[in-house]
């Protein structure tokens, strides 16, 4: 029997992965699994992207550009001058969702054995891409003490080697929630122009941000437009995660060419979910205030009443429907597969994303969980009474007792 | 300005992609340019799959399972079944087009250095996914003047190294149309159980085979369910090129699993193509029996017709809707650019991919073109009568002058 190859032995599993077996088996006990370890909102994805199919008039699905089609990346254009960042078409490369944008940014720019320096906790999938280019992620930790804040630039630039390629950021951030500020990618800019490094910022959540936070786009920094990258997906935008469709935006035209070869090795990003992502640049903007409003009510509910659980710590999140919760537990690891296996209030349980999974360095975020708010809150409200209720039973508990 | 990487860099350029200003300089001219070219079949995509979008009643476009949708795998393995094929839906990982699935067959089975053996002429894009995965392409040559069958077995194990582990073979074969034999197969079998070696078999042409051949699939043979790996699409069964989704099919479990882990990183597949690809299974037996002869009574005209042409060469395809084509040129590159660039007869011209690129190995198939038949008859008729005229005006003939 032929061997797998030794890279893909070593592809990350997901860090929820070795739940599913715990969760299948609680819902075989006829337990009610609540759902806060994903990130597929529940929000309806815009009225215009069905009637885009529903009245589709096509006699053959076609290839399109490489590039995508160029309908779309006109208008999609438009949608970031209409944000204040001055890209055109042919600075837009369309791709297979979000992941492909990452994978072709990361294939691009560095070659295998190359380095990326990145805040951690960060989203568990760049492991995937990294390991699939043969690069290495090299982390540098956020701390909840601090609400996940950009770590000093200082701390950046003692990780700097001669393989450093980049730095990447997840803006609004999977999983902490965290904005960063103007002043934060300030700091980087002038980092990355100094040692002339890419700047990659992946900022699927953009239209996600509360209390009158404002997105600021790695695009929208002056000076540093052959080194900034920016990754975009439709997928959470516009409730459209299985249409697979995003962006890689750039003004430094080798790379969008360079990412383009591979981008033409492929043929073309799926042709329907371009369809529905150039009619949904028409959603009303009504869409968006109600979609906030319900998000913003979530996460109020929510990191309201985690706070109120004895020895839990839950920071205020500034976008993306994400926030990293601190548990008093000896493991969270541990405690997420307990709670699934173990333990149920009322009939029901919830399963969550251990903290570990989300960062590079060892016994990092051991006694940390993701929670994804993408229910309605009164899931959500149930989720926190089991999870209290779990709390107080757990035999790894650490404080409080 | 930081650096595009070195395999970036490296990545080649499709074999048209060079002549894609001289075609689109001759439309500026008001020249009529029929594409032969092309891969893109202009037969209907059927009704089935528009039925499925235009009937869609979903109210979020969510992320399917990774392995893609389980409903769709059961399905396909039904399919299967019913071509003699014995797998079942755990054996089948859905991807983003077959680019995808051979993208991670290469991930997963070869690491970077690792080589390949495939012989050539072959698909061009195969040179991308090699350089995505950091592997090495060892060709091996199959001749025009044997109507491209597989080079002797003994040739094969000749070029086999420590660093081989796989053999690829298309079949029906883009961009010859040879379709191949039992016995040659079986050669194969014998080769890839002696050496330990995977068996990657590209069949997205399965449905297009003539004259009452009967396509063999790697996964039809005995005894080598762990060696063999084969690579599916819908995109020319059902003429949906654009919907973006193929298969990887393995009995080999551990492959299955390890090419999940990339696919769980890019989280899933195209959904929409999904649905389209699915609903495509129910699609009525006659409207494969009317594409088959259509594309039928396209090769029997254009290989009489080129055959006609002085000093031409145009073997019998017995499969897919391509043919490899030597023409009376010193260098079918340099005639390819200036049928575009210089010539028209009435106001027409013919844009031909050059043979050169679809083989590895350096001054291979300098005078051969690869034309498909995707074209109705009369536009086929206009093509042969361009190119004729074509051979009798330019200045690089090499015979029959």
């Amino acid at each position: 029997m032929p061997k797998i190859s030794q890279r893909g032995g070593s592809m990350p599993a997901s860090p929820i992965r070795k739940l599913v077996p715990y969760a299948e088996a609680a819902k075989q006990k006829g337990i009610n699994v609540i759902h806060l370890n994903i990130g597929q909102p529940d929000i309806f994805t815009p009225e215009v992207a069905f009637d885009a199919l529903h009245n589709l008039n096509l006699k053959v699905i076609e290839y399109s550009h490489s590039a995508g089609n160029e309908s779309y990346r006109r208008k999609l254009a438009a949608y970031y001058r209409s944000i204040g960042i001055d890209v055109d078409h042919n600075e837009i490369l369309i791709t297979t969702g979000g992941s492909e944008a990452l994978t072709f940014a990361f294939l691009s720019c560095l070659n295998p054995g190359d380095e990326i320096i990145m805040p951690e906790p960060f989203y568990a999938n760049y492991n995937g891409f990294a390991t699939l280019a043969g690069i290495n992620i090299v982390p540098i930790t956020s701390s909840i003490e601090n609400d996940f804040a950009l770590p000093p630039v200082a701390e950046f630039e003692k990780l700097i080697t001669p393989r450093t390629k980049g730095i990447l950021i997840c803006n609004p951030n999977n999983p902490t929630g965290y904005l960063y500020s103007e002043s934060e990618l300030k700091a980087l800019r002038d980092l990355v122009v100094k040692h002339d490094l890419y700047f990659f910022s992946d900022e699927v959540y953009r239209e996600f941000c509360y209390d009158n936070h404002q997105h600021l786009s790695v695009l929208h920094l002056k000076g540093i437009e052959e080194h900034a990258v920016m990754i975009d997906s439709v997928s959470k935008r516009y409730s459209e995660c299985g249409v697979r469709i995003g962006a890689l935006v750039s003004k430094n035209h080798q790379l969008i060419e360079t990412a383009l070869k591979f981008g033409q090795a492929r043929l073309s990003p799926p042709g329907l979910g371009q369809i529905v992502g150039e009619a949904s640049l028409d959603t009303p903007p009504d869409y968006f205030i109600s979609v906030k409003e319900e998000y913003l009510k979530r996460r109020d509910f929510l990191v309201n009443a985690l706070n109120k659980i004895p020895g839990v710590t839950c920071p205020q999140p500034k976008g993306a429907f994400y926030t990293m919760v601190k548990l008093p537990v000896d493991d969270a690891d541990e405690f997420c597969r307990w709670i699934l296996s173990d333990f149920n209030f009322e009939g029901h349980t919830v399963m969550m994303a251990p903290g570990s999974g989300f960062y590079s360095s060892n016994d990092k975020g051991r006694n940390e969980v993701r929670i994804a708010y993408v229910l309605k809150q009164e899931d959500l409200a149930k989720a926190v009474m089991v999870l209290q209720k779990a709390l107080e039973a757990y035999p790894g508990r650490t404080t409080g007792r």
